[in-house]
């Protein structure tokens, strides 16, 4: 049995469920999704106060289960990818950001594809995603103004303000896809898709996958420079 | 049953039978992975002239398995990705190239990397995929000058090439991981891993993997823009 | 005598002759323009798919001309430069996208220009044109949305659209020149310029006097790396 | 009376006290630096983790400073500018992150400059903000591999090693001046100035020098957008 | 006593001596700033000819003032920044451009940002030196298209259309800051900041405060490369 | 009959009737190629102070020309394409650098490509070309450490040292051609191609050469925006 960690960097239990329940709908027969919460982080990681607290909360859930049971990989459930770089180096499986995973997914499927995230003020943590990969000249970023505390308990309502700005995508930018920037929005890609007629991808499920990807071929992170053990 | 075609545009079966006998061996069990060698391409892809004429050869299978019982996804095999729009405009499954697929699993696993490809002539072909990805500041292109002939029966017997020009990616390009940068090169993955102590990254395992992945996550190529149906 | 051929790799010869005969237009009293139809190609190049079969068939027509008489230089007339990269490598004289011959010649008289190519969907060809020369700074591309099959038999009634496109490109681009971004459309610099007012540049012309210049130089495709014969 | 805080991400007391003094000298008369350690960090920022701790730590820093009475402006006293935005966020005043400042100085006297950072695994966190900034083009990374923590007591020892490196930036890379990559190397500056002839920026020092720059313009972080606060 | 000049390539003293005034409100205690007109250039500097004429009238007065009294820093008061590297080169102290000066500031304080610049043709003098910074990805211009010679006497009376420009650069470029693209407009400052709530930067201020940075830092112009004495 | 001004901002005549006879040789029948040497500027140009100077002389030349019996078209004759955008602005017909010509010609006849320029402080005047077109992903610089004079009575002297470095530029850059970098090489172009096997580019020819491209396709400088007549 493969055990992939969804850690989400909000301190909201609730969101780790619905995140969890919907990452294990993409997992392989063989694979148990294990919901996280970073207990020492924030409600909600908005603010970039918040991220940097949430950085070290992911980081300490890390190093509490690689003391235990590590899990075989881990997912993290925070647009922006918080704390990535810590838990890359300190997990002894691969970790894969729920915003790289769904960029890299969307290059699979579309030439250009627009991410719309929310709040507004956090689109630069999209965009710094966005420049580490090098995808500056095939993705932009859009937001709805909703706080991320809205969907504490699912985000079914919000798609009508996610289908207005995807289809502003679609317009404005070209898209060829669209991206949801949030964890906690996999309840939005089925009517996304029905409405807009393009692929949507959600980041954590596209995390859990690749995360298994990895897993299939064998892949670990490098200890070599970046990521080096200490 | 999922049914992946490992699509090889060199027209050699024996190494399309080593390629997919490789790529079977990352798929998940419930996948099965078909080789397709492209019957009209040239016996080796190493010129812009064999690529042209190859690319082509891609389409004309994509086509003719499309007319029957089609994959459910396709891999391209050979380094370049040559043919990938085409055969991502008319496959009714997604498409994955080699290419883009080591190079994106790369990048999960280490922050900067290297390509070894052979001949030294087709690095141009690995330029152009990183560019398209935006890769250009995490991934450089090295060469072993080798014919792709030289592998029709294995590649085994390259090994102390390619290590030696992967030595001088973690000396001189600070590599943190090695992309073998042709298909036909899997017997090169378990010896460079054990000499140079950081992930090489087999692109038709990628391929196959991210092929999976996209399934999983039930995401197909867009039809809106550049790859859309005529 | 200085021969030049005009290779259409669209197969339509009415398209070629036409083509052809605007290209004599600018060529130097000592050129000969001769028109070639990509015989195996589809009858227009719009899909990805097409692109590939014509790219081949480019191809097939340089190996042929080779064997007997070669032209002295040769011209891609296609947006996209179809099959240029395998072209180059075969001819034994110099080879000339019109899509990059347009795009350089537009540096030389605008700090920034808008491509403006039919129909939409090929957006991307003139993007890749763009990336490979770096021009994302100076450069962007519009589409009107009509079928290459519109100008068979000449462009000068979409004069109207491109002039509305040509217009949204000044105000909106700040385009200091338009770029007509397909073959076939000679017949739309002269209204274009006079209504614009600034350069329009057709990218046919704009090959034969870049082979031209090419030729006046002595300066041929380099035979090492990226172009070397096989 | 400014008061300026040089906040050393780096929990060790007595590095903090070098800084401080090293600032104190290039601050103008009615400016009066003080070192603020960040008392929850790791004893050194070398790890990607140890990075996340101290960014939260950074923060908590800054926190407490402005409940009482807060700074007119921050330093960041650590190479990749440890918790910047975060701190920036947060504080009433100005913050600057010593690499950014050094690398902004750098660029007023320098076409293209080399940053010589330590230790060897650090290189990305310089990288990350030279590609914040844009400033590729212009400046790569080099690096000697002594730990942090070899400079608890000041830096004059390492003159050699960096003297050394130094030379091959200027050979190599073409540098025209040297950036020291590490907070409590303001000792090396004047030795390796007087041996390569070429200016060598302390990014403390330049970190100060911004700061009271940003004061004198009586400019204050924007608080729309990405560092709004909460 | 630190003398700083400040040196306008517009042969217009009024506006010499309006610019002057406003450099030393933010010029510290020690700091004597002196208003240098560039006595051979054009009135006004809109046109490539007249930054030609002006940069050469620029290195005119450099040299002039190198050959007696030198000031101990340069500050070049017009956007685009003519004849810096000319000046940098020959003055003995260092020499910064308003521009480089303008935008390095708004970096430290907003994320992105948006230059208003005047009159409308003048706007790729603010983009070569954008992008010689390598900002183009956190900075656009704008313009309003109003004559250099509307503010011989003051700016205040374009404040309206400033703001105008302003607002709509918040609102569709999302900037975060706006940097006033011409020497002159001083007076454009507050009223601007007061109206859009974000930071406004003037060049000259900032030039003047970053010419005293690199004085207190002891940093001067390399000699090694690109701007090495004759 | 066509007359092309070679515009030679070194002020040493020698050099003016070596160019300008060398270009005539590439000059097609009917054109008339005339030297033109900046009288009011340096001897050489090698410093950014000359190169401001030469600017201006440049522009008083263009100047002078345009109301007499203006050329048809111009190049500008010195490496960093002194002046372009002054004379370009004013001249009423093209004008071509002859930097910017050998590097677009560069580019249609191979993949990636080497200036050696000389001396080696103008390493940055080329470098700012290669940025203005964006090709810095396919071009280098290398230098000798000649000075201008050197070549004011021929460059046949020069052969070794270029011979030597060209074949650097092949091993460790890669180089599928060379560009001399400097006016007045037009001696060394022979030697090179026939040493080095690749196509060395000749700026001055390239620039006569696209001049009169343009002229054939009777495309002008565009007069909006950026180049607008004042």
């Amino acid at each position: 049995m493969t055990r992939i960690a969804v850690l989400n960097p909000n301190a909201t239990e609730s969101m780790t469920d619905g995140i969890a329940a919907a990452a294990a709908l993409v997992a392989r027969p063989g694979t148990e999704v294990i919901g996280i919460t970073a207990a020492a982080g924030p409600v909600v990681v908005e603010t970039n106060a918040e991220e940097a607290v949430a950085a070290a909360a992911v980081l300490a859930e890390v190093d509490r289960a690689e003391k235990g049971n590590a899990p075989d990989a881990w997912v993290i459930a925070c647009f922006g990818d918080t704390g990535l770089a810590a838990a890359r180096e300190r997990a002894s499986g691969p970790v894969v950001g729920m915003t790289e995973a769904a960029l890299l997914t969307a290059a699979l499927v579309a030439a250009r594809f627009t991410i719309v995230t929310m709040p507004r003020r956090t689109r630069a943590m999209s965009e710094r995603v966005i420049r580490e990969l090098g995808l500056e000249h095939r993705c932009v970023v859009r937001a709805v103004d909703e706080p991320v505390a809205s969907i504490a308990g699912g985000s079914g309502h919000l798609a009508p303000v996610f289908i207005a700005e995807g289809r502003a995508a679609l317009l404005e930018d070209d898209a060829e896809a669209i991206v949801l920037g949030c964890a906690g929005l996999a309840d939005l890609a089925a009517p996304l898709e029905a409405e807009l007629g393009v692929p949507v991808i959600e980041g954590v499920a596209a995390g859990v996958s690749l995360a298994e990807a990895l897993l299939a071929q064998g892949v670990r992170t490098s200890r070599a420079g970046t990521w080096a053990r200490a």
